[in-house]
């Protein structure tokens, strides 16, 4: 009896099983354990009831509260937007289904995210990439669903939203009041499809950030950044530009946001909204967390560590790019403006492709070697700078723009070098500033021949050549204004989540929650975090050091000596 | 000419050409080589033409029977389903290309259960996972087309189909009758069309099953359990629930099986049909093949076998939720009914977090590791949950359905260390226990607001609150039936597999076709029965030993001590 | 001031952000140092002006020169095309996202062909084949959009194209006078989303010849044959089958070429145009190459060198037949013609399976064991078979027509070896020959049941059975005239394909641009090539030998002994 009395805590589940089958052949233990059993069942049947009676007196259980008892039975409760719907009982399930497709295309980008994160990383801090790209995906579904989508999409003021546009009365938190006839705005798409898609964006930003703060960040602390950033950075940074009156959306506009500039600032798919704020969250938590131990820069005669898998890292840019074919073309979101979702599509491929040629062509001009990373890193970029002016450029400025952001995602990547900034995947040079780079190239190569107010879903051509409505850039003879415009954006959003991200981290530092232990990290933070290595069979902790490679394998990037623990 | 007299079945083809090529010097050769060369050529024709005879005798080699000779040239023969093929001519092709795209989505999950399944097993029986997976989906899509497909949705009886429902002349075995015109009842969509959704989603059941079977099972074996897996018990047990006069399906209907309960079996996309078939079928295998050699249990101070590459793992299970979106929300078949799609859509993302978050902190909680199994496990055991209700209820109930899906997970894994199982991916928790969770549950969840038919081919919204059509489960007032109906459903596809997998498993064991030979299972399936290794270059049979891996780099699951071959 | 006089060009970059740092400190360094920067910034902006002034003069910065600057502003300028578009203002959307949807999932085979040819190299070449296929995609992506999609798909004469379809005042070249109202022909998609999905088309057969080119071909090489290949071989002979007045796509028509025939050349999908003609140039490339070092042939008692990652290049497999369904379904560009693609998407499903199957069998046929390599080229055998005739043959054939590709892949693995020509991927095997064979076997099994003029995308039911508009083989009672003139198309594609590929890649030698060094190989390419190797922590240069794996490790394939190093 005396393990009873150490308490049963100490004794693991199937211990536990085991001394319970023991003691069913004795009969006093039988009906003792009758009674526990019972007990048991009791509780696990009060679990439940005790959730049902919360939701239940917080109303969470019908989804509409256009579905309350009074109203007679059977008889749909049709709100105002089903008028719209059964104008178009065609159109609508088309473009739902479009937009669908393309949550799926970019929730797919996760696997990508995952493995180009995992395969740059070290090995002995693997499983920490894995877990945490998976559980912020779950984190970022949850709370998206709860307040992000509302905060970013829902009608509000200038800095943030809650309930249904047009409609104050009805609340988007929880999507309370969010019924199987919602549709959002003039899209026609009903707000549980657009959730999955905007879910789908949310959660890139939010991967985004943990490339950078790879290898040294403790797991609680990532678990609650991530719930900062999902929750409240991106979504209220992304009303600004994106919330039907977020104050960057409707800056020059009469009674707007500097008025006389008579221009708003432009985003199609989201190089801010997604991309410069993840890459600006991910710079900070590089900058507050310090390098991984043991990294030594280029200055200092060392080099970027060596990433444990170029197979896994290389096909998770690939998948990526696949991903973004449902990024881009399906923010149009609606495909009856089928030449701008070509159109779209068509540009994204074009950048993809020169950023990659031209950041492969610099790096060989640099270190005499067709390096990997600058090959993954230029299409990516690439794909990061045209996501914010795919709808309104030439193809001719696609590949130029797509160019120009091959070469500056080298040169970032030198400079985090130069500034001793440790970001293992380079997050910040393809996010942080293509995303910047991309948004100002719109005021430049904006051709000046479709609608300033992006896809059309009434399926009218929005050809609309040398007219006011159309965004013309500064190339193409449209002056300034969009280039202030987006400068303006720019500038506001990266500089608030640069702000607001430092602030973040520092206070998670203060508190010792944000990077772990010398020990932890020199065991490697598989093993100190997660009791697992990704590899047991052929990568064991010792084959796995801080430096990575011996010097006969070591990469171009580094070319000086092999960098040693300290 | 010796060697000629041993017989030519000694040498290798290479060796045959080297041969030749030295004879076609020797004139007397030459010739007879000419003679030989034509005598095989013709046998070469002789096989074709054999196959050719026998097809056209069968009468397999027109499509459809409507083309008979006696029908004059050029006249199109229209079946009577074109009048509804006209009536629709542009929602026939859009939920037609919702299907298929979801086909393809679907059939993406083959890459994610074969990573899943290979990153969880040791490094010396990855090939066989390969090999197997691929294997699998080849028999699987043969026997879908020749009898499963024919089987399942066919009419017929209570429990089993042949025909095309509604006209008993034409048959579906070998898809004999299928013509272009033929759809699939009211949904509009080729059969054609149809076939391949449906034999995706009967290659995921047949996968399920190998993942509990790993690591000791004949590939010979294998190839016979995949064809009663996909030909018959898939198919058979899913007519029940799915075909149109399955015994389920009209259960509580006038003259149907149970008419007093008044309510039929649901089972939205196949939280039974699939993950519990597939999860039960695994069950039994496990348990008739026993453990693998050298496998300890937490009771016998051992755990489980560890991982050997949790990078393609986690990947796997990224992949396997992206495919989910063509699982569950193209399951509507029609996308006309675009707020149902969009609803599956956000219930199958909320389960899936809740699902990955609750087995993380559950797990973390019992061993004070952020556990990756767990977390991949989590996901997918909400995913394989909300499979079932996803269509019938709310947001929040997705929500708590998934958090119970992630701790039965957890449970069932501690559930298999007792009972001393060795399921190595974990099929039976996810799949077999949070299928029958997850079909249950919506007896619980259903919300009351939709069709309790389903989703609406028309594009009428499917609204119905608190009227007699509309699906409701105990949580929200609509009592026990529902309940009551899910559990007799649940309980006899379940206990209907387990006992046919287990006649099925044992019949092949008494033959000796199931397990490898012990000699074979030490030296390691990939060498035995395939003579390759997946990693030459560095994982050598000696770096893959029963016990995968030292102490220092083990699973924080397997706490107490290594596990050692016998 | 050595340091200055020796030059800047031995500094790094970082070394000369620390200068520069230091001499900020400095007040006439400061002054030096500001005039500098403004030079440079100077010289940033001369740079996009340059482009901008050559794009503005060769007049690329308007899309369409339908808008001149003497078109009213405002007015859209509207082509004759946009009447079509106003009459199908919902079907041609539809379609768009379609062909669209089929361009992504094309596009990610990139990742399949990626992760296949990775898996099957040695490690020591993995770096090498990465950067390869995804600067091929890139380096295709530009010139598919500068001049491919111009070549193969615009009007011209029968060898060549360039202009637009109908108008030979409208130039395709680098899309110039495109604008968003121009479609493709009959189809009602829009140019620039017919050339996404054709860039993912073309991408594939530049990939394909990479593959029998790994371990010894030279960066630079690749760069300049991947230039070829994606801008004159694939678009010129491309256009040859699919070029609006291609000599074989108008063969046998009166005034076309071989008017007797009076049947033309018919390739679905790219049983030719994509697999053949990638193929044919990867034969000639490893017969100009040679074998890589060390490589001893199975008649020299050796056999082909190990993968280095089966896991990989399963996975990759199985996404390569997952892009399939957008190769071949999403082919038809129409999806009014709902039951033609079903139908190849289950004739698609069915020759894979049964490829993979045949090839199986046939393995253990003659290895006694279940080997890898087989399974994966046996159903891409299979699904380049089915490519040309998926849309056209029945069900049965389909099976048929997929194990006979299963075989021939085998017997071609063999001659490969037999002939001491090294393919380390099999893609002569599998997309060479099985690419004649499917091209070939159209002429045997077309069904005699649908229009030979492909998809209809009004939506009218292509059914014509017996009637001379069907395509119909010679097993259906067609006659040879199908047979031959698929047998004149494969002849004259592939012999046209290799005898260039033969000239370039003799050429590239002559010069010393394909090969690598015997150092460089020997060192390993990824070494040499690119400065990285792969898998730094757990593969070492030693680990990675010539000979791949130790004896006990060996495949099944290559039975009698070690390849060794010469």
């Amino acid at each position: 009896m005396s393990a009873l009395l150490q308490g049963p805590a100490k004794l693991t589940l199937a211990q536990k099983f085991s001394r319970l089958q023991g003691r069913m052949r004795d009969p006093e233990w039988r009906r003792f354990g009758r009674n526990l059993l019972l007990g048991k069942l009791l509780g696990l049947l009060v679990l439940p009831v005790l959730i049902f009676t919360i939701y239940k007196v917080a109303g969470l259980f019908t989804i509409s509260s256009a579905f309350a008892a009074d109203a007679p039975a059977g008889t749909p409760v049709l709100s105002t937007d089903l008028a719209d719907m059964a104008k178009n009982p065609v159109i609508n399930p088309i473009n739902t289904a479009w937009v669908l497709l393309g949550a799926f295309l970019v929730f797919g980008m996760q696997a990508g995210f995952t493995m180009l994160e995992a395969g740059f990383c070290r090995s002995r801090e693997t499983v920490n990439v894995l877990v945490e790209c998976v559980f912020d995906t779950c984190v970022c579904g949850l709370l998206h669903w709860g307040i992000g989508f509302a905060f970013m999409f829902g009608g509000g003021n200038a800095f943030i939203g809650w309930h249904l546009p047009g409609d104050p009365t009805k609340s988007l938190i929880f999507m309370r009041d969010v019924d199987v006839l919602s549709v959002y705005g003039a899209t026609g798409i009903p707000i549980v499809a657009h959730y999955v898609f905007q879910f789908a964006f949310a959660d890139c930003a939010s991967t985004i950030c943990s490339g950078a703060m790879v290898g040294r960040t403790r797991f609680i602390g990532d678990v609650i950044y991530s719930i900062g950033v999902s929750g409240l950075i991106y979504p209220i940074f992304g009303h600004w530009c994106w919330g039907p009156d977020g104050f960057l959306a409707t800056m020059g506009t009469p009674g707007g946001f500097l008025e006389s500039l008579g221009m708003n600032f432009h985003d199609f798919a989201g190089s801010t909204v997604v991309h410069s704020i993840g890459g600006w969250v991910a710079i900070a938590g590089a900058i507050v967390l310090g390098p991984r131990l043991g990294r030594k820069f280029k200055r200092d005669g060392g080099g970027p560590m060596l990433p444990h898998d170029l197979t896994i890292a290389v096909i998770g840019g690939l998948i990526l790019w696949f991903g973004w074919y449902g990024f881009n073309p399906c923010s149009t979101l609606s495909i009856m403006d089928n030449a701008g979702a070509g159109r779209v599509a068509m540009n994204t491929t074009l950048a993809a492709c020169t950023g990659g040629i031209a950041a492969e062509f610099l790096s060989f001009y640099l270190i005499k070697k067709w390096d990997t990373p600058a090959m993954i890193n230029g299409f990516l970029a690439g794909l990061v700078a045209i996501t914010c002016p795919c709808y309104w450029v030439s193809d001719v400025g696609s590949c130029i723009l797509g160019a120009v952001a091959g070469v500056l995602v080298i040169g970032a990547m030198e400079l985090l070098e130069h500034y001793r900034i440790d970001d293992p995947v380079g997050a910040w040079p393809v996010h942080g500033v293509c995303g910047i780079w991309g948004t100002i190239s719109l005021g430049l190569f904006a051709s000046g021949q479709y609608q300033a107010a992006g896809s059309s879903p009434t399926g009218v051509p929005n050809i609309v050549p040398k007219s006011p409505e159309a965004l013309t850039g500064l190339f193409y003879g449209g002056g300034w204004s969009v280039l202030k415009a987006q400068c303006i954006g720019s500038l506001i959003v990266c500089s608030a989540t640069f702000a607001a991200a430092m602030v973040m981290f520092t206070v998670l530092n203060k508190f010792g929650l944000l990077r772990v232990t010398k020990e932890d990290e020199t065991e490697g933070l598989d093993i100190s975090q997660h009791g697992n290595t990704a590899y047991p069979e052929y990568v064991t902790p010792e084959a796995s050091p801080f430096t990575a490679a011996p010097v006969s394998a070591r990469g171009a990037m580094a070319p000086i000596e092999t960098a040693t623990a300290e």
